[in-house]
């Protein structure tokens, strides 16, 4: 009996691929929400209008040997009589279950920042973005609500300030390192979001802290960067907390996250985990990395589900190829920035989703590469970002270089893109600055 | 002095890269059109009233080391003295410029099939696809025509009857082979884009052959396959022949193309030719192959400017990445067909350019791999699909397997894209069938 903890992005690759490789093996998975999966990316377009809420829950298909238990906590973990106990959050009855394998992903819940009023004022107009219920209660509130002030300068934050700006509320992003997106872009590929968003009346303020949060029944306002801002509305997305009590005591963590390794096993060779709520190798740097993407969690959950269904796997690591895209805009990035690569050959370039003659839109990208050339990272934004991104994902992930990037053949077609595009302009100028002794065209 | 024959895509970049290299070097360029540069993969948008005819062309910078002769024809070449004469078409007067290095980019003219009256009806209705000229000539007897027949079913033909039935013209493709795009895609692949086409109002008739053009002073109709169509527009769009007239007797040659070695150099060492009129290697079979494509003659023209300016570069070879696009769908490939390919393992899959809860279109793709899952080619159809096969060439170049295609990190956002992709889809197939040992995720 395999048990998986959490049916997020982890837990359902964990099931996919333990269920494909091991024929035989039951497999039971505990999961609290009342719907099996859902889509938590796509709050923010729920939120401004562009699918319906109802559309993020999707089915979990249940097999003779696949069981789903919904509304169903985990009370305890065992590890020496290598059991669970949940309790079945409708009638408060609980099971224990045994397992052979454990595969723990439950995840990580949003943080609100421990500043006066807000966890005072949550859920009365100070919101966090996580579950399907998230989305029901922001979009009520936006219904009536005309000042919102998004707090956290991420992919939710950003998104979620583009579109509630697009639903007419006077929206003021505040985030308090001095770009956004400070943890994937460099500062100047950083200005030209902030340059969008305020083109698409978003108020944006960087190096900007919050400090309190100020209501009566409701919030009324927010101080930030010692302005007080008025708010019917606060998003709060400044990160998240790995959910990761229920493993207190019995593996081995560190700064919050639990510890694995490249087979995602924990400390106790039985456990397995995978997801928002571990800590892998970054796959250039090789440093402990707390990345929380869908994309991550999903080959974490192969992995852990492999090797717990008794196959073989090995993750590679993470290289945090991310997109964040907002009404036809896309901010993408992958592997290590310029600010954190040391001696970084770097490159920026322009291009178009196709030829400007034939009305193509910018794009602009930045790539590092290290002194040898191999391509470290690559940040792009505008409309195609993201495959742009994909591009030089693939190309890292095969430990190709910069020429990879200059010369490699990438498909033509004025209708869609550019012959000279986007990468070739961007990696020509870092080649220039490498000036290689022979080229591999 | 490097001169350069032809400001074709491989003369463009033989120039740009020669130019780079060495910053001394006198570069002349000699081109027979009265324009600098345009864009011919652009003529059936042109056609089809995407984009004005007068947008195709561009300007080519001179400067004081780039003198660009235009309306200029090659005469002759003479190995021996090292010197092509060459005549001013506005003039009549020759003139013999001495070169350390030539580069020969006089790319490749198209085909007019010897059926009776095809030749004779040139100009009268039936026409090629290469110049601006030939898109006004097209666009004037677009007005008035009602039935056109595009002969052939690659890119050209297929944009060009696309545009054609767009603009209300009954239009019939006629392709000789049993299905369309006969080099690029397998049957099953090439099923779909005629289910697109056909719902598009274009008739296609594959196992057609083109028997006969018809006609009194204009063309009339055209019999294939026995039949007797009504045609006033007659494409030919079934290949093309290399131009390689003048350097004939002068260097090796191979079923009509140029030989080059590795480095774009012919068998006369100072002569380097590049672009649509070679034979290059394909970089998976390391077969001798022609390919016409902007993309392949862009690099193997960056190869002999390279090289003929002191420089040090080798063409990896063609993998021959190609998307055709038409009214936001397109046809994309990279590599080998599964048809060419032995034992090879193969893998199709769906996905969309969104999660379809999302509004997102239809895509497929389908992988080809070899027995120990090296990646050897790849097709994809439906919006979307040239990024697709963009992501397999990066891995193809770099030496991939299908677990890097199926463990690679993509970018995700659901306005954008799906986490579980076409190119999971179609990986994971294809790895069931290969079932390895371990996986490196």
């Amino acid at each position: 009996m395999i048990v998986v903890l959490g049916l997020g992005t982890a837990g359902i690759y964990a099931v996919r691929w333990a269920s494909g490789v091991n024929r035989k093996e039951d497999i039971t998975v505990v999961e609290r929400r009342a719907y099996p999966t859902y889509s938590p990316c796509a709050i923010p377009m729920a939120v401004g209008g562009e699918v319906n809420v109802e559309d993020l829950i999707h089915p979990f298909p249940q097999t003779r040997r696949i069981k789903v238990l919904l509304s169903h906590e985990v009370v305890e973990i065992n590890p020496s009589s290598r059991d669970v106990v949940v309790r079945d959050m409708n009638t408060g009855d609980t099971e224990t279950i045994g397992y052979d394998k454990l595969i723990y992903a439950l995840g990580a819940n949003p943080v609100v920042p421990p500043v006066p009023g807000a966890r005072e004022f949550l859920g009365k107009g100070v919101f966090t973005v996580k579950t399907v219920e998230d989305a029901e209660t922001i979009l009520r509130a936006v219904k009536t609500a005309k000042n919102a002030v998004v707090v956290g300068g991420g992919a939710i934050g950003v998104e979620m300030a583009y579109y509630l700006a697009r639903r007419g509320l006077k929206t003021t992003l505040v985030e308090m390192l001095p770009h956004l997106f400070p943890r994937a872009l460099d500062p100047d590929m950083a200005a030209r979001v902030e340059e969008h968003l305020r083109a698409a009346g978003v108020d944006v303020r960087t190096d900007t802290a919050l400090g309190e949060v100020r209501g009566d029944e409701r919030v009324v306002s927010v101080m930030a960067g010692g302005e007080e801002m008025p708010a019917d509305i606060v998003i709060m997305a400044v990160g998240v907390k790995p959910n990761t009590s229920p493993l207190e005591g019995h593996v081995e963590m560190d700064g919050g996250y639990i510890k694995v390794d490249e087979r995602m096993r924990t400390s106790d060779p039985h456990i397995y985990a995978a997801g928002d709520c571990v800590l892998v190798s970054h796959a250039i740097t090789g440093e402990p990395t707390a990345i929380q993407l869908a994309t991550t969690a999903a080959r974490q959950g192969a992995v852990a589900g492999i090797n717990a269904a008794g196959g073989d796997a090995v993750y590679t690591g993470a290289l945090g190829a991310f997109v964040s895209a907002f009404g036809g805009y896309e901010v993408a990035a992958v592997g290590m920035r310029g600010e954190d690569a040391e001696s970084a050959v770097m490159g920026r370039g322009r291009g178009h989703t196709r030829p400007e003659w034939a009305g193509g839109e910018e794009i602009v990208m930045k790539i590092v590469a290290d002194a040898n050339g191999r391509v470290l990272g690559a940040q792009a934004v505008g409309r195609g970002a993201g495959a742009v991104i994909n591009y030089v994902s693939a190309v890292i992930r095969c430990g190709g270089t910069l020429q990879d990037l200059a010369f490699g053949e990438r498909t033509y077609c004025p209708e869609v893109s550019e012959l000279y595009d986007v990468i070739s302009a961007a990696s020509d100028v870092a080649l220039r600055r490498l000036r290689p002794k022979d080229y591999r065209v």
